[in-house]
């Protein structure tokens, strides 16, 4: 689903090639220089408007955050709220993830989060979903070996699918939270789609996975 | 909880002893003997009032089904229910889980159920959990290689403790429903537990796992 694209919004990407990569494939293996430190690098796909990403680059300055999200109209709004919060500890990329293999060397990752990735409920739109195997197995080669991945998600078909998926992978499910807002957790970073979906009285679900 | 002792329950049990097996211990490895054929073996743990292990043995005449439930004045319950159904392809032990590899030999057991197991949700009562590692331990005993235990449940923390103490035991998680009753599902039979929380309106758990 390709919105009419904003015209302002190339410029606006171009213009800020301190918070937002602009040849991020030519950054693969150095993204360790591209921040100019040694800090853990967390990558989240799917970033969307970026809520979850600004809040956690304020929260956590020890950490380089990336984000992926492949609709140029929406990660605008990620620009926005990452340039609001006055971070430097972040980097969005306009780009799919299934080029992960070309943005990130093997184990150059420290931890991964799906947000509310797009549920794709048809049976053939399964190789879509961010937690069908051929996903997973991008996952594992750029996680470092004791890599976490966190996913939330409000929708229950893809949340069952990915159990299922990550255990049929031979990953190991860590912890499952079946309504997250239920227990009181600080260190929670809400999304767009999470406080949408809360607010209505929905029960989010999250669940912490390794390889 | 043990309730005071029904005193007519000991004669009841003992009067059918084509249903409730007396010598338990005993049978060990001759469970097939017992029953008179080779059809493969499903026990219920927590069996209860015998809603669940009733229906299915008339729904399943080619299977044999054994329960367990460790309270007498409970699995008096059970006995009326599966007398009621008329079926000879039931046996129900009134014993304590945690005897298991005492009641049956290395794969003797083709298939586990776990229905609304008791969730002990204090920490420090973990170890009583059926899901606690060392029930793990000794369902993979007695269960064949392939064999499935299927759990269901409305206790969303023993769901969300089971899905991980299964995963970290090395098992793998084949199929999760989050809302067993949003589809219709004619094969399902319900537990009076089942019965009973379905009708408040709460969401019923149900995992498909394996060794
Ligand atoms: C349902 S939205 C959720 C947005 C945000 N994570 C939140 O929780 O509010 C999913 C986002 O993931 C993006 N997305 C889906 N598949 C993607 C892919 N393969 N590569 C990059 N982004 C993707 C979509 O464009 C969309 O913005
Ligand atoms: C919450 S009830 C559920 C009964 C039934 N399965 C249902 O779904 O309606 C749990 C039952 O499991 C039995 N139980 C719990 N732990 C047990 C154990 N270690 N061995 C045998 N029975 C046990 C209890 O006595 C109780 O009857």
């Amino acid at each position: 689903m390709r919105l009419r694209n904003k015209p302002w919004a190339d410029d606006f990407l171009s213009e800020h090639n301190h918070l937002v990569e602009q040849e991020p494939f030519e950054k693969k293996g150095s993204w360790k220089e591209v921040f100019g430190n040694n800090q853990p690098i967390h990558l989240e796909i799917g970033t969307g408007k970026g809520q979850f990403i600004a809040g956690n680059a304020a929260a956590h300055s020890d950490v380089n955050f990336i984000g992926i999200e492949r609709v140029k109209n929406v990660i605008v709004g990620a620009l926005k709220k990452v340039k609001a919060k006055e971070v430097d500890n972040v980097r969005l990329l306009n780009v799919d993830a299934q080029d992960l293999r070309d943005l990130f060397d093997t184990d150059e990752v420290d931890q991964i989060y799906l947000n509310f990735s797009d549920p794709w409920p048809k049976s053939r739109h399964e190789k879509r979903r961010l937690t069908y195997q051929t996903f997973l197995e991008q996952y594992k080669d750029v996680l470092k070996p004791n890599g976490q991945i966190v996913m939330k998600t409000d929708n229950q078909g893809l949340f069952e699918y990915s159990l299922a998926s990550f255990s049929k992978f031979g990953m190991t499910i860590e912890e499952v939270s079946l309504d997250l807002h239920s227990v009181e957790d600080p260190d929670n970073v809400m999304t767009e789609y999470e406080e949408k979906f809360s607010n209505k009285g929905q029960p989010i679900y999250r669940c912490k996975v390794r390889f």
